[in-house]
C-alpha cells in the first residue's frame, strides 16, 4: 500500500512543480488591489466618456452583434433553443377582456456563450486560480458565480477603435490558425493613423465574419485571431476590452507553445481584460470608421459568466 | 342540427362585430407604410443622434437594467433560471494543456420577459391582428416571429428624458392602479424644465422600483403606471420607446374602460411604439439627469418577441 | 362595414359547417361517461391482470423502449438536451464531507414527444374539441393540462399481442405511407394463432425501426403504420393502446382522405384509445413472443401531454 | 519556491493518505467482474421473473411513482418545469387539413432528480471513484455519462417486498434522522412473515411521504431512512435496489461518522445496489401487500444519470 501512496506523491509532485511554475508568475494582486472585482473595467471613467462621446460626428449607429439562431456555430456542447409561446390562449383570437388581448411570449433554452458575448473574468482560470487570485471553488456554484457575476460589469462607454488587421495585411480574410501580435497591431493603427490609448475597446478585423452564414462549419472550427504577444501588448496599453469578428478572438489553432485558449488566460485571469467575441467589424472597416464612441449595456443575470450582447457603435 | 349551427353562426357573428368594431379603428397600415416593421425606430435618424450626443457633459453612465435572478418577480408563469457548469472538468483542477486552462460556462432556461426588458412589436395583439395589420397566425411559429423579431430592431440611440413623475406628485412613489396621463406628463415635463421631442425615449419615473427588494409580492402583482391618455399623448409627441420603473409600465389594475393591457396594445400594436419595462431610474432621478443619450443595443436572439436588456444613459 | 361583416359571417359558416359536420358525429359523451378522463383505461381490469400475468412462462424481459439522445429523429422542432451536472463540487474530487462524496446529476431541456412515449388523450384534438367533448380552451393552459394530464393514467398492466405485419407481408420492413387495416391485422393475428381482446395493448411491428440508426432521416420523414380502417378495427376491439416500431403509429403520407393526422385523431380524441410510439418491437418477433405481460408505468409529471416511456413485456 | 511545493506536497500527501484509507478497502473490482456497468441488476434472471409473477393474485396494480411538479420538493437547486405549447396554432382551432386537427405537446426543463427517481450508478462516487473503480473524469462528460447511463439499466422485474418499518415502530411515521438498520430490517420482516432474498426490491415503509403534501418543507429538509448497518445488510442479501417513501432512502441528518451520503456511497459506488427515491408505497402497506412482482422499465435518456420512474408493483 505504502508503495502506492508515495508513487501518488510522486505523481502529485510533477503536478505541483507545473502548478507552482505558473504560480511564480504572481499575477495576483491585481494592479487595482486584491478585493478588485472588475478588472480593465476600472480603466473606464467619466473623462474617457466625455471625451469617446465627441468622436460621434455623423450620427450613424453600428450593430455590432450579430444575429444568434439555432444554427449559429458554437463551441460544443453549446445551442440555444428560443419558444414563441402564447400562455393560455389555445384555439382562438378573442384574447383577453373586452379588447381582445392577445400575446406572444418567449423562452431561452440556450448556452450564454453563443452568437456575440462578452467574456466576463470568471470565465476562464490557470488551474484552480482565476482573475485577482481568487480560488475556482470559492466562486463558482451552479446557481451563479459568486464574484465575477456579468451583472457587475459597469456600462462599457468609452473610445472604441477597429484595427482592420485584413485590410492591413491586403487579404479579404486571414486564415485557420494566423495570429495577431505586435508588429500587426502597431501597423495597422499607424496605416489607419490611429492610436491605442488607455481605456479602449480594441476590435480587431480579421475577415473571418464574412464566412459565418456561407461555411459555418469552417467559422466554428478554427479561426485567426490575437496571439499571445498581440495579447501582451494591448494589457500593456491598458484596453478595456479586446474584440474581434471572429467566435473566440484568438487564433485557434493556438500558437505553438502557448496552451489552450492561452490568450483567454492571459486576458482574463492574468489581467482583467475583457473580451468580445463575434463582433460584426464589417461596416465600421467599411465606412473606415476607425474610432468611435463604444457603448455596452450587457444583460444583467445574476452570476452570470458571460452575457449574449449587442454593442453599439456610435460615429 | 341546423338550430345548432345557427345558433354557432349568431355567436360567432356577436364575436365578430365586436372584432369589427376595433377593426374599424384602422389603425393599419401604419404610418411608415404597411412593409414596416419596425414602427416608431422609423423616428430614428443620425441627426438626432449627433444631437444627443451633445447631452453627454459629465461622462456620468447609468446602467438602466436591474439584476435579474431565480426571486425576481415577473408575470406567471415566468421563471428564470441559471445554471453554471464547468464542461468535462471534473474532479481536477489541472484542466486542458500544459496551461492548465480551466473554464466555467452557463445555461439559461429562461423566459425572456423577466426584469429589464424590451418589448418588441410582436408580443401584444389586438385580437388576431398585430402591429400594421399582420395576422398573428402569419407571425408566430414556435420557433420564432416571422417579424417583429427583436434581432432586426435598430440600436436605438437617442435623447433619453426621465419624468419624475413621483417628485411631480409630491411623493416618494405612486401606488397601484395611479395612472399617469397627459397632465401629469405635461406637468412634471414643465416642473423639470424640459420638453418632449419626436424621437425620444421617455422614461417615468414612479418611485415603484424602491420595494423590488424589500417586497418583490407586492412589487409584481399591481404597478402605477402609464394611462391610456398618456400613451396616446407620448404616441402623439412621436417617442421611440416608454419606459418605467415598474415591471409592466402601465397602471396595474388597468384603467376603468381600457381592456387588459389596453396601454400595450396601444403601444405595440397600434402604434409601433417600444415598452421598457424595470427601467431603474433611481440614480437619473437623484441626480436631475433629466435628459441624456440613452444607447441600447439589445441581443439579437433570431425572432425572439423581447430581449432582456440594460440600456445605458449618459449624461 | 356591414359588408365586411356579413362577410365575415358566411366565411365563418363555412368553418362552422364544416366543424358542425364533424360535430355530427356524436362522438361524445364517450362510453364511459361524460366525466371520464381515462378513456380505454377503462378496460384495464384486476381479472385481465391476472390473466396477463399467467402468460409470463420463461421469465425473459423486454424492453419496449429506444435510447433517446440529441440525434434521435422526432417531429420537428423537437429536440432533446441532457445536461451532466456536478453542483459545487468544482476543481476538486475531494467531495463532501469526510468520506469524499462527490456526485454528478443532470438537467433535461427536452420536449416529451421524442423516443418511446405514450400519447395522452389531451395530445390531439378535433378542431376544439378533445376526448369527451372536452374544450381545447378550458384544459390546455401552458403549466400543464388541466385534464388528461399523464399522471392521471394508471398503470397499464394487461395482456400484450405484438403482430409481426411484416412478417405476415412477407418482408423484413414496410415502406413509407403504407396503410395496416383490417384485413392485415386479421391476417398477421391468424396466421400468428392469436387473437385481439379487449383490454389489450397490440403493437405493429413493421420493421421500420430497423432503419433507426442508419438513416435517420428516412426514419423520421415518413413511416408505414396504422391505417383508418385498422384503428377503427382494433377500437372495435376494445384495446388500450396501439403501438408500433415507427415514431407516429400511424401511415405517413396520410391516407387519402383521412386528413392530418386523422388516425390519431380517430383513436385519442374520438375513443380515449391510447398511442405507444418508437415501441421496439424486434426481439419480441425475433422470439415469436406474440403475446405476452404488458408493464408500463410512467413517469408522473403533473399535467405533461405525453411521458416518455419504457414499457416492459414479460414472458 | 522549494518549500512551497514541499508544503503542497505535504499538504496532498494528507489527502492522499486520506484518500487511500479509503481505497484501501478494495470495493473494486466488482463480483461481477471488473468491466461490469450494470451492479445488482445482475442479480436479475428469468427464474427470479418467473417466479416473482406467482405472486399475482389478486390483479391489483401500484403506481409507486409520485405526481411531479413545479412545487415537489427536491434537494437544492433541482427545479422541474414543464410547458404546454401548441406548435404553430395560434389564434383559431381550425387546426391542420381537413379533419382539423389540433394539438397540445409539451418542453420538460427539468432536473432528473425529482419526484420518484432511481439513482444510477454514475450518481455518486467516493472521490474521485466510481462503481467498480471507475474514475469519476472518466465517465462524467456534460453531455452524458459514458458508463452507467440509465439507459443501459436493464428492466427490473423481480420480487419486491414492503417493509412496514412504521408498524413496526408502532407509529405512524417515523422522523428526521431516524435510522433503520438491521434490528429494524429483520424485525419488521420478521413481524410480517417475509424473508428478504437475493434479487429483491426492497421498499422501506416509514410514513415520511404522508407530509410531503401538507408540509412539503420538512418532508424535504430532512427525513428517517436507511442507515450504513441496514445498508450493508441489505446489500449482503444480495438485493437488486432500495427504496423507500422518503426522497433520499437514507438519514438524514445523517448518521454519526457515516459521512455525507455515506449509505448512498455504500449502496451505488461500492456496491452497485441501485436506490429507488420517493416510492409510494402507502397503498401496499394498507393492504398488507407484503410482496409482489415489482416491474420497472426506466426512460432510457442516453447517458442520464437518474431517471423519472413510475415502478409497478403487482399482486
Amino acid at each position: 500500500m505504502m508503495k502506492r501512496i508515495i508513487g501518488g506523491v510522486v505523481a502529485t509532485l510533477g503536478i505541483a512543480l507545473a502548478a507552482s511554475a505558473l504560480a511564480d508568475e504572481k499575477w495576483f494582486p491585481s494592479k487595482w488591489g486584491p478585493d478588485d472585482e472588475i478588472g480593465a473595467a476600472n480603466y473606464l471613467s467619466p473623462d474617457k466618456v466625455l471625451a469617446a462621446s465627441k468622436l460621434v460626428r455623423t450620427g450613424k449607429t453600428y450593430a455590432l452583434g450579430v444575429t444568434v439562431n439555432r444554427l449559429t456555430p458554437a463551441f460544443p456542447p453549446r445551442r440555444c433553443d428560443i419558444y414563441i409561446v402564447q400562455p393560455n390562449q389555445v384555439g382562438s383570437a378573442t384574447g383577453l377582456g373586452p379588447t381582445s388581448t392577445t400575446y406572444n411570449d418567449d423562452i431561452l433554452n440556450c448556452w450564454i456563450g453563443i452568437g456575440s458575448q462578452i467574456d466576463g473574468l470568471g470565465h476562464i482560470g490557470v488551474g484552480d486560480t482565476y482573475y485577482n487570485g481568487n480560488k475556482w471553488a470559492d466562486i463558482a456554484p451552479i446557481t451563479g458565480l459568486k464574484k465575477f457575476g456579468i451583472h457587475n460589469v459597469p456600462p462599457i462607454v468609452t473610445r472604441g477603435v477597429v484595427l482592420d488587421i485584413a485590410g492591413y495585411r491586403g487579404v479579404a480574410m486571414l486564415t485557420e490558425g494566423e495570429a495577431i501580435n505586435q508588429a500587426e497591431i502597431e501597423g495597422a493603427a499607424a496605416k489607419q493613423g490611429i492610436e491605442i490609448r488607455e481605456g479602449d475597446v480594441v476590435l480587431l478585423h480579421t475577415g473571418w465574419m464574412s464566412i459565418l452564414d456561407s461555411d459555418p462549419q469552417r467559422f466554428g472550427k478554427a479561426e485567426p485571431g490575437l496571439g499571445m504577444g498581440g495579447a501582451k501588448y494591448l494589457v500593456s496599453k491598458g484596453v478595456v476590452a479586446v474584440g474581434a469578428d471572429t467566435w473566440g478572438v484568438e487564433a485557434v489553432p493556438f500558437e505553438k507553445g502557448e496552451g489552450i485558449f492561452g490568450v483567454h488566460q492571459e486576458l482574463l485571469a492574468r489581467n482583467g481584460t475583457y473580451i468580445l467575441e463575434n463582433m460584426n467589424t464589417m461596416e465600421l472597416v467599411a465606412d473606415k470608421a476607425w474610432e468611435f464612441l463604444f457603448v455596452l449595456g450587457q444583460p444583467r443575470y445574476e452570476g452570470a459568466v458571460q452575457a449574449m450582447i449587442n454593442p453599439v457603435a456610435i460615429r
